[in-house]
């Protein structure tokens, strides 16, 4: 990868790293909320890849260099890595997949409590409503844009509507259409956000444009999956920092389990080059989502 | 009572219910989150008070009789009930309160399970946001001081903040001044947000208008919370759908074990007393929230 590419990721890192900590509630002031806020800290300062936001900032650029003020992007950023975090706390609770680690770390409900978990976990969704109606630079129509955008992929229709179906499947046999619309709303539909709403942030994309972002988050998003599907085979414990097969430990169908581990690594270079054909009428400016693509199918090999 | 105000919380009640049904998922479908969509179902139509959607409607009143459309106002109250549901079943979970009935009934996790009952709250606070974030005949300014009053209101300084407070103060010996900050956090703040809510739909409510429902709304919230602790103390099980002196067996502050009986029965008047104050200026078109106030003083009496 050129170096400018991961310069973009460490740099994109940083910033949200950053925004979380100014926009989020301080943990270090003395009040019996205290707790609550080192927990929303915790999980959200984490170490993690930060796609979602890094796909916020390379969507803007993709529209126009520099139409959007950096704080303005870093709060969006901050926003959708608000509910992306909210989902890792809630899913790893003991009444869901009971995970004690992620990334290496103790999850929220073994460093706090499960208590402390659902209302971090709360506290964050809301978080990012709160973050995205006071974005005060831009129109109100574009605000809500935002919020609309962020709402619809992660509610019931999107994200968590993608949980419960994976929670419906645990020993079930799903079909490959089945299996791709649980992802498509689990995971593709905030990623596929994170896309639009960078966009959508330069008040100057056209439909035409919005609709090639979207066929784009598409492919990268169940990409994405695939890429996570074939690494939980493949990959160790400590690469991963969490239980190797832990997915098929819990009898959840796979892309793997249904396509095999060729069939699967063909399918994500199938999905990039759907991607990279979607970017067909984006200048430079775009190179850095054509980058991001490449980078999550190759991410861990 | 008068018939008129019986009348108006009865038409209230089927108009958010009916609301409710239309605009969450259907339960009927035949997916694999059709599991989801009945738990959010069931978390709603419960037969509840409907406090806060009844004070959507009674402030839109107060500030211009028919000035905005039904189905906005249903919509708004619709979003108001749902983040209140949401908060109640994940209140309810086993790591947080622990109960198995709630109005009678067994609550979501008991009815369904812990993992859907995670589930249906989260989705439920996404529902909120997304239907304030289309309702199309508002303008977007409206639309979006909607979806930043409720986010405050519910989110890590309002709503989630306050029962972070709570759960942190279990067994403490809490003075009047904090017990006040929790309950204002707790319940006082989406109680506000729903009085807020319904003069912001009007698009005509003044500065002045709103600080005079804000300091309403703030007595009225504070007065709603001195009596439930007052009938904690002397409902009885059948009456409340819960089990009696549930927070004094948790070693909860309130406002009874702070005030006594009768100190607490003085400060819910002297809080009615305050609300009637506030609304001085305001025409017949606030007698439903006068009528409100004295509701909330007198219930289960």
């Amino acid at each position: 990868m050129s170096q400018p590419f991961e310069a973009f990721l460490a740099q994109s890192r940083q910033q949200v790293d950053n925004a979380l900590t100014e926009n989020l509630p301080s943990p270090d002031q003395a009040g019996a909320d205290r707790r609550l806020f080192e927990a929303m800290h915790y999980s959200t300062i984490n170490g993690g890849k930060r796609l979602r936001p890094v796909l916020v900032y390379a969507a803007a650029a993709s529209i126009a260099e520099d139409k959007v003020a950096q704080d303005i992007l870093d709060r969006i950023a901050c926003a959708v890595e608000c509910i992306h975090a909210y989902s890792l706390v809630h899913d790893d609770l003991p009444a869901m997949d009971d995970d004690d680690l992620r990334r290496g770390q103790p999850t929220c409900h073994i460093a706090f409590d499960e208590a402390t978990a659902v209302l971090a976990g709360d506290a964050l969704q809301g978080q990012a409503f709160e973050l995205l109606s006071t974005l005060d630079t831009l129109t109100p129509h574009t605000q809500l844009d935002l919020v609309r955008t962020l709402a619809q992929a992660s509610g019931a229709q999107g994200m968590v509507g993608g949980q419960a179906i994976d929670l419906a499947s645990v020993d079930k046999q799903l079909t490959l259409d089945a299996l791709q619309t649980m992802h498509n709303k689990k995971t593709g539909a905030l990623i596929k956000a994170s896309v639009l709403m960078g966009a959508i942030a330069t008040q100057s994309a056209t439909a035409v444009q919005l609709q090639a972002l979207s066929t784009y988050a598409d492919a990268i998003g169940l990409a994405f999956q695939v890429q996570d599907d074939i690494l939980d085979v493949i990959a160790d414990t400590a690469t991963l920092g969490k239980r190797q097969g832990a997915d098929e430990a819990l009898n959840k169908p796979t892309y793997v389990s249904l396509l095999g581990l060729e069939g699967a690594q063909a399918k994500t270079q199938e999905l990039h080059q759907q991607a990279i054909k979607a970017l067909e009428n984006f200048g430079e400016g775009a190179d850095l989502l054509r980058q991001l693509s490449a980078y999550i199918v190759e991410r861990g090999h």
